[in-house]
């Protein structure tokens, strides 16, 4: 009677999606070696040291539907699981969003405006960019990139034998133009089985070191345009892609309207503020439409904000003292550079909301460098 | 470094603490023999059949911290954890709540209003009961009743004799004067390991054949003086029991003000609206207090109402297609009388609420008496 949801990757994203998932009657599933990950708790684990094809076949016998909660991983698992099972999203999101040339190609058909770039497959190929783009240049891997990692920023000519020596061993590249933004914008939408569609609001991104600091939900100084536009361009992504679950796009905003930077086929850390700013938070989204449940609504109904503890756990007690501050550690050891859980925060207005991020930030161990003048 | 708690039960209840606990690092393990009981997915499960020593020595060693899910359980389980571990709320609670002679001589000490009521031994017991405090009597066995279970309505002496033959097995009895009231009220208060308290909104509650059907909350047409008395109430009995966690005080509300039913030393089916409806849910705060943490905000921003599925699971796509409806199930199975589920939903005016709680009334195989009309 319960259906269960099988889910490749047992990290921190798979947790929150169980956590959204018992209250539904849907029990999980997860595939990840570490015996200790952070959704090992909530579910059935299976995954052997090399991944066999044995362990990957008593996962997929484990379950009923299954998703992923990471993109980075092998097609040919889910391609296995498609072969005998529903997956969502399928094979084709997983596929773009996986392969930064395949992203730009399908952004470009959609019309949806991206940085101009350019191939690389040798250390002349970079010469060749900077010449038809200019610099700066971003060069990244195409495949396997995350958090900032696998990117190399070319500010001049000089340091393309450096940028080759660091990631030419990771062929193909794509070297994008520096797109001159006044800041990253997220959005997050749900499509489910028969095609409804429903979009969470534009998030403000900050990061620090490559990795994503806080959001701040809805992003402030909006125009209600930019938010029909972001959603048009999401909107056209998941029909193309025929795509089921929580998609989330990064955009940039430049003086020239929105530039969207990437794609992934999953909830995002940008989305983690719905599970108390909005009505239905992106992981119950997420399960429902995988389950072929009716979406659930996506609102905010008040300035809210999402900060990542990162390294070392802060004092939960010292957290959870600050007015309307919600706590959610993954169950991880620290390690540097590791998203170990996060906060969520709301109020009724930007300014009390930044008084509360302020207070939050003084009791994070890492550095947070806050905007909040607005 | 993750603190566990062990919940004595698996019920829903202990369901619903682990998943509001989870996202603080916090873990869980469960004493309770059903293999398959709610809580069994979301933690350890200890307890043979016939609850051994060993078994419940075993649990003991599982946790840091000790709750109850459950007051009808043997006093000598707690004792035995508090000799080696701290248990919250502490056995006086516990001792109080599973005894109505001592919940009314509470009462009765902290000079809170309650019906007047006899004690029965013998079948002779209960005609002086009724001489003295006339008819209707409520009669009730002292220990062991939940969900109407072990009651008696007593309208005509002549009854005496059936009601002796139904409840005499189980003395002492206690006969309690019928209170005429207008309607149900609880409230829920969170006290913290050092003596912070935090009161939920009072909730309206309706019962269908002894069983809690629905709640409303803010109860309707209240003024604010009601709230406050019931604070004063519920607080003066959380201090004189030294309670650690949530406690829930039945209430009626009648010409006279409100009038004490009794007691629960725990998280309860009128407060499942908290969930989505307050800022920080009973089950989070109750783990909070267990977990030595401060307690979060108790606060409603808008109307909400909490709709129990009993007997028989609804379709659950027809049920989250209504506007801000939230489904909980408990992961059982099917069985008359049973509560299965229940359904939170929110809206922003009382007649809103209305609408769509009918909505939902139709979709439930329960025969629910909605008092909608105010």
């Amino acid at each position: 009677m319960s259906l269960r949801i099988g889910v490749l990757g047992g990290g921190q994203l798979g947790r929150m999606m169980a956590l959204a998932g018992y209250p539904l009657n849907l029990s999980f599933s997860f595939y990840d070696r570490a015996e200790n990950c952070p959704s090992a708790v909530l579910g059935q684990r299976f995954g052997d040291n090399d991944y066999s094809a044995e362990s990957l076949q008593a996962f997929i016998d484990s379950a009923d539907v299954f998703t992923y909660e990471f993109e980075n991983i092998p097609t040919a698992w889910v391609e296995a699981i498609a072969a005998q099972k529903p997956v969502f999203p399928g094979v084709k999101s997983l596929a773009v969003s996986q392969n930064r040339l395949n992203e730009k190609q399908l952004f470009n058909e959609l019309k949806i405006p991206s940085a101009r770039y350019h191939e690389i497959r040798a250390e002349a190929d970079l010469s060749a960019a900077v010449a038809e783009l200019g610099l700066p240049l971003v060069v990244k891997t195409v495949t396997d990139g995350y958090d900032g990692k696998g990117q190399f920023l070319l500010r001049e000519a000089e340091q393309i034998s450096l940028c080759w020596q660091q990631l030419g061993g990771s062929v193909p590249l794509i070297a994008e133009e520096f797109v001159q933004f006044r800041r990253e914008l997220s959005i997050i939408a749900v499509r489910a089985q028969d095609g409804q569609t429903q979009f969470y609001p534009l998030a403000e991104n900050h990061h620090h070191r490559g990795i994503l600091s806080h959001s701040i939900v809805p992003a402030p100084h909006l125009d209600e345009n930019t938010q029909l536009t972001a959603e048009r361009y999401i909107s056209s992504i998941l029909q193309s892609l025929n795509h089921v679950g929580v998609l989330t796009l990064e955009l940039f905003e430049t003086r020239h309207g929105l530039v969207a930077n990437e794609t992934a086929p999953r909830v995002h850390n940008s989305g983690h503020w719905s599970i108390e700013g909005a009505h239905c938070s992106q992981f119950e989204n997420h399960v429902r439409a995988v389950a072929g449940l009716p979406l659930g609504c996506t609102r905010a109904e008040k300035p809210c904000a999402m900060l990542n503890i990162i390294g070392e756990h802060p004092d939960s007690a010292g957290i959870l003292s600050v007015t309307d501050a919600h706590l959610h550690l993954y169950g991880k050891t620290e390690r540097a550079d590791r998203k170990l859980g996060h906060i969520t925060v709301l109020a009724d207005s930007y300014p009390e909301l930044s008084g509360r991020m302020l207070k939050l930030a003084d009791m994070l161990p890492n550095p947070m460098s806050l905007h909040l003048s607005r």
